[in-house]
């Protein structure tokens, strides 16, 4: 539906964190991407090629993704220079934002004059059910947080290439906007109405065979207080049958609340594992995923062995070493 | 907004809960009903008399009141030759179904035909903001169920008339249709978009006096799968100081879901606690609100005495007895 290869708008991103959705698809579909583009003071940086629009353009770009996410994800006015522009120079726009290209008059007239296409990967284009809680058949994985960004996404990513890679059965269930403009499908989880979380889980992850895994993309935490509902929601829409506790170990606080200090893994395990044990009474904590990307080789190796000993589960950075242990964790349930 | 007195209709209910919403407003708002209006089949009746259109406008009822929800909140063919002809007959229509009646265009035309007004309560109003997790000043109270439809509201609305009548800080703050129809306020939070879940419950209990006490109206269950996420945002947003544990003692299983057992009101307690913890350290489990209006007298104070000997806490059916000993045990925090 997106047409590629995109030209990935990094605007100006606070801190790298802001430009996950630039580096998801960055990381995941490196094929896709000709370049980044950025503004001043732009504190991000995926790594692709600085370029200005006339240079993507003549690079073979299509799509100009806004790869930024803004605390509430207001278009700004600095933005739309950028964004009126790359209509102008015939870029198609996608974006996850929760303030849509499509509400916006003057990007709206832009498009309509200029023929380009505006994608809001955030609006929902289903109308999804209540969830009924029915046990379905196939087997499903998700990663819970001891907090917001740190590292779900790539955890099922990870987990599902490596399924891929070994011949099995697997899918990557996207519930965000990242994920959605990797995969072309998945469901806006944060977009969807309260009463229809859950039920809008069920619908993606619906009955599979017996050896197919779904690779639920974890939302949220169950302990950030702005969006424990919406890790509620798959927790019990899910009916995983496997959890993956992930952390990442240098946060002082809790991602956007200052004065919330992050729960231990104990703590995320001993809370999440009854809350989905109502939905599926088998579910078990199989391994732990760490982002260790703020760390040294060193500190990262050693950090990842004082866990697994003290947790007694298999504990990786999917992203320095790949997934397949926690893979073997589902092989062996 | 809306125009008193109501008439309530009951529809083609199924069951006495299916009429919730027409009993919560005939217990806390009687004076603003003349009557209610049935369906052939309807297994409801809230205790007003039974009256056809022309009786109800003839009494002077101005607006017809949908106080029956379906499940997924449809409006079916069968009630709309009803809610025509009340509009033909001169009545506004209100309501808090997810079907709202702004999108049916035949009510749609018969109201700009006729020049009555369709209030549709469950649309949100506000552009909520995310929550911040920041200390509120005041206090605040939360019913949390083992299930959907156990008194969670009553138990709000009944707390809230106490402390006023004694002449004590208070407001009920409700969350669903019912509520909102009843005080004319509130946020309908299961149409609230997922991010803002929490925002909306923070935006409606603002810093207040110390000694002033906010009731929020509890929605779902922690152990209901279709609901928790919305129950999880309340219990974050809300940053209760106290809980008030709410229970139906004769459910055969989940509202809903008949393969889902209750949960006992231990787990409940050793669930919902440490969560709210998370969002206000300090909040204390402080009473139980029983449901026993399937069960006589005798059984029902026999039920309320052993659930209090073993939970150790003050355990009422507010319903029957009045919420006193739950404002006791407020004040005594």
């Amino acid at each position: 539906m997106i047409q590629t290869p995109y030209l990935l708008f990094l605007g100006d991103a606070p801190d790298q964190l802001a430009a996950k959705v630039a580096q998801g698809i960055r990381d995941w579909r490196p094929g896709n991407c000709v370049g980044q583009i950025r503004m001043e003071g732009c504190k991000a940086d995926v790594g692709l090629p600085d370029m200005t629009l006339a240079e993507a353009k003549a690079a073979g770009a299509k799509t100009l993704v806004i790869g930024v996410a803004n605390r509430g994800g207001v278009i700004s006015a600095a933005w739309k220079k950028v964004l009126v522009m790359a209509l102008e120079e015939g870029f198609d726009l996608a974006s996850g934002l929760h303030n849509l290209l499509r509400d916006e008059p003057d990007l709206a007239a832009v498009a309509e004059a200029t023929g380009q296409a505006l994608h809001d990967v955030r609006v929902p284009e289903v109308e999804f059910p209540i969830a009924n809680g029915v046990k379905r058949s196939g087997r499903r994985c998700l990663a819970v947080g001891t907090d917001c960004s740190v590292g779900k996404m790539y955890t099922g990513l990870a987990m599902d290439a490596e399924m891929k890679a070994r011949g099995l059965k697997s899918n990557f269930r996207p519930t965000g906007q990242t994920g959605i403009l990797i995969t072309g499908n998945g469901i806006p989880l944060d977009a969807v109405v309260a009463d229809f979380m859950a039920g809008s889980v069920e619908w993606l992850t619906l009955d599979n065979d017996e050896d197919h895994w779904d690779h639920i993309e974890g939302q949220g935490s169950l302990f950030h207080v702005s969006y424990s509902g919406v890790t509620m929601a798959l927790i019990h829409g899910g009916q995983p049958d496997a959890l993956i506790l992930s952390h990442e170990p240098t946060r002082a606080h809790m991602r956007g609340l200052p004065t919330y200090d992050l729960p231990s893994l104990e703590a995320l395990r001993d809370t999440a594992l009854p809350l989905a044990r109502i939905a599926n009474p088998a579910c078990e904590v199989v391994g732990i995923s760490i982002n260790t990307a703020a760390m040294s080789e060193d500190e990262a190796m050693a950090y990842l062995a004082e866990v697994e000993k003290r947790m007694g589960l298999p504990t990786v950075d999917p992203f320095r070493q790949g997934a397949g242990r926690l893979v073997d964790a589902l092989a062996a349930l």
